[in-house]
């Protein structure tokens, strides 16, 4: 299989980086392209002055402006700041490309499938709709908010083996999530944030999105009540987060474990490139997951929702646990190129 | 009225240097003794080299063992570690002192009163049922957890107004709860542990005995359920709590508002020297409480619990807020000399 | 004696703010207005919202633009950004008002004084010189760079009793020093930047004017060849300077301590408000200063000069120590204020 | 070749887990044993709960006790402390064992060469002398403290070219240095301690040791004064350095830059596993090395020297640059395995 050819729009910030430079050791894919505003013109090399090190053979690539008349490319990822995205990704789609984007621009939309690839998959059928809808050649599919990922993957798990009523959500979020800028140190050394503007609204609406039903071309919001708390904390990468499920039945802690533990789906059974073994690792030790340490466990560094401190709470069928995700990797690039993979391996993106 | 002769025992670690610092400021107490282990003999300028500023008044005094016969003290608080609580506070109140303790070593002695005395003042009437037990001319009074103290003040003024069914705690301490050289900086520095050795059970036990009603000489904890997962982050003072209560009846969330910031107790009341006006302010900004800035927050430094964040939870008669204190002086020394100024102004303690 | 009207210029962002804090407190000064940029028309406790506390008799002042023809001030402090302290400052020293400027714009102009009052308050006899030359009502006095500040007062010290041939300065500054949002998260979390832009040659060229001689209405640099290395550390206030000098001569090290810390000036004869009683103080510790405990070491919080580590270097002649200053308030706001204090009680103006 | 069984005395902390994982994936060595103290009779497993990763093959692997008679290796690796080191390693020597050990303790005896295998291997002659002085079949050769290493790297490049008269260095070293529990978080937190205890004799006087010339059976230290003030910052691996020194000559910037990139030893002539391409990488960009970002930088990482900011300084023949090393890995475990490596290759070990 030839390489597909790969563009990362908004592609010269810091999850741009690591896009770029997960797309250059990935198998399938090879980057073509990468656009900017303020860079336009220069080489990546330039762009990138001072940050991390560049594949070599992107170095000399020239940061090209976001117009689909400029871009040779198969398949377009996006990490457009939301508002770029609005205008963005749409004429990109019109012009035939297939955009993956983890910007949430376009999540809410009903015919824009919100993936994560191992829980949802079948919700990419509404491409086709979407397309037909809009008139265009090319489509959009989004990929969940950061916090969102590390949150529904231990949901799906258990929502398909026991039923699930409610879940709360207490994050506490690494600064790389809001940006290389986003958070000045004198907001966040040697403290805690308890806010995070409009996170939380997005975590409580995007995983009924992502778990509900497809049913005559559209979703059907999956009926589970969601409560969250975003917090910023002095952390680089991964965020933490302290869950606390009502399932709709009681069940053994130690199958729930199990069930955690042994959760796989497609992009497993197809053996995906960019997808680990197991998407859920559930830790013994009383103290872990940490951020520091593990955000890059496993096989697929920062594709895995370690979770720990899995035990009863004191409700009925009520169960505590917190879960970390590599909210650059696992939360953005990562899922989004997995995302692309299963559109190959389905067929839904020919190479 | 004469300033009382107070000894702080284990007083030559970080929260012992609090109680002398806050003592020696006090218009009730003066410092008349201070006791330790290593440091016997010692000046406390010695003992406390190289840490903080120690009241010139102080300066000179002799760390004492913390043996009865040595130590000649109205009233004696207690920041040793638990184990060595277990047997030298009893010595001094079978001596004839009254201890004032915030070790958790004798908290859940059915005749020992847990007190926050904004709360449950009326349980300090377990003393003459103590004393008369175990023969003792002096007796112990035991101050709750730091994590506790933020959580509960503002679970008691919910309870009184509308009844409380349910809390779930997810705290993210500072690491001076730990101890000056209880948290390595390789286990914390841009990382956050979810998991404190011991912590929970007490965050989980201490409310309901604290919220119980005193009736027939024991204490019938209150029937609420709580769930609470503890974590360590890299902050230094003030212990961050996110909070889910279910409420007995619904209620208005400007009302919640009102009664959080309007409740206050006995020690408001009696005006005592260390009590704030409101022991509970409520945050309207959105991104507050934050430890760096706020533990600080108020009339009289560290003794008010801050809040924020409040809202409604997605569930029926569920609410969420954080609430903040500092975890030394509302969660430890300041907690406990407010006792003791209690005792002195309800005539439990003659001056 | 009234309270002067005392105008902040560009007063609302995080230095702005702690002149407010200070002239409010000062016995000398009331703040009259403050001028900001994007919140003009503001409240002052609109525009501060979430950071910090404001006076309470400040909170309904309005921002103003920054334009003399608006203010009403008896003196003028600037804490703008030195690209716009460039156009403003003159305007108003032009329009009559007396201006102190912690902006870099016109330290090197040669009729205007860079003061450390402790040092050189013989240079404001520049003023007249100014006035005259620049047909100005007003004028512009400077204070040093932050960084300056901390390394150029023992250095003082030194040269007048032994004479100073070199100095070598490495800096490890805190994040403060760059504004709120100058110094990114991402960039300084667990990290060390061992660069500062514009920092070093600052540090080199302005010690060599401030410890210069005024001689016929000009400023003689001192001849002392100075080294800088500028780093940003993970540190919120006071910059720690590890500094290395070499005498004209041998020196007891037991004389060069009580050099240091018996050095005072002009501020302290006259007992100004911000005047510490020594500005110089020689910690005995071998592990202080530090910057999270002793930034606000000593009588004026601040604005004392905390030097540690002082011994002999092994060249002949050279001497090593550390030194440790705020760099808001010594380094920025509270320098800026006691060379006001200067100014009235030397009667360069009136109030 | 087959792989020599090494052992690794003092193996269950933070640098003998580093140790273990290093001799793992070389190709060179498998590790055969590991020794502790309080872990005795534990698996490797047991003993590192909870912090990192063991590799698969040594999980199983049973701690054992520092005792010569109960170890089978061909070559032993002590990171014991230095009170233990002292006792335990002569013990090792004595009863046959090549010792390589980054312990302080035998540091400084004549008959014991320190080396860094890039500039000091003839050093390694002292082997004989050492086996013949105390009649022992094995031998200790020691590496040097971890801030030394990333210091006389490039003074060893300078000193080859121009000669070298002086050296200062300031220090900022990571708090892994200290061992898991050395630094406590409320120590270093937003903090800088200017002081570590015993290390500034150390990096003044290895320096000279390591440079120094073998004659007649012992080493004549290098004619160069050194001073150091070494300080401690809230950063995880790497120590950064600031370094001045004043040359023999007058030397051209680009040629020193040149003369530092260029810098290669015995070790990079043998192709040694351990052995980066170029031990010293000069950067460019103005702002790096930076400990967070480069600490791992190059082929092999962790034992790259970096150094930036290299320029003239203000007094004839002096220039001012920073460095960078892996304190754990080019400060000690790396270092010590790249000599044993040197030994083999020099055949002063037979595999």
């Amino acid at each position: 299989m030839r390489r597909m050819k790969a563009a990362v729009l908004g592609g010269t910030g810091m999850v741009g980086q690591l896009y770029v430079d997960l797309l250059a050791k990935n198998p399938w894919f090879k980057v073509a392209a990468v656009t900017g505003r303020s860079n336009v013109g220069k080489t990546l090399a330039e762009a990138y002055v001072g940050r991390g090190n560049i594949p070599e053979e992107c170095k000399d690539l020239e940061v090209l402006p976001s117009d689909p008349s400029k871009i040779d490319a198969d398949i377009v990822f996006s990490c457009l700041p939301s508002s770029a995205a609005r205008e963005v990704e749409p004429r990109f789609a019109k012009a035939g490309f297939p955009v993956i984007s983890d910007a949430s621009a376009h999540r809410t939309w009903p015919d824009v499938p919100l993936i994560v690839p191992e829980i949802n998959p079948e919700h990419l059928e509404l491409i086709d709709l979407q397309k037909k809808n809009r008139n265009w050649d090319g489509f959009i599919v989004t990929t969940p908010n950061c916090t969102t990922v590390g949150f529904v993957m231990p949901l799906k798990a258990l929502m398909d083996k026991y039923g699930l009523r409610y879940a709360n959500l207490v994050s506490m979020q690494a600064v790389s999530g809001a940006g290389y800028s986003g958070v000045p140190s004198m907001a966040i050394l040697g403290n805690i944030i308890p806010y995070i503007d409009g996170e939380e609204s997005k975590v409580v609406e995007e995983p009924r999105k992502i778990l509900g039903r497809l049913k005559d071309g559209s979703i059907e919001p999956a009926e589970i009540i969601i409560d969250a708390t975003c917090t910023r904390t002095p952390t680089i990468y991964g965020h933490l987060e302290v869950i606390q499920v009502e399932l709709s039945e009681d069940a053994d802690i130690d199958d729930v474990r199990e069930t955690l533990n042994t959760f796989t789906g497609l992009p497993q059974m197809l053996e995906l490139p960019s997808a680990p073994k197991r998407p859920i690792h559930v830790f013994e030790e009383p103290d872990r997951p940490q951020p520091r340490l593990d955000a890059d466990f496993g096989d697929v560094k920062g594709m895995i929702v370690t979770v720990g401190r899995l035990r009863r709470a004191n409700r009925p069928r009520h169960y505590s646990f917190v879960s970390l995700s590599h909210n650059l990797i696992r939360g953005a690039a990562g899922t989004a190129i997995l995302t692309a993979e299963l559109l190959i391996a389905t067929r839904r993106l020919s190479s």
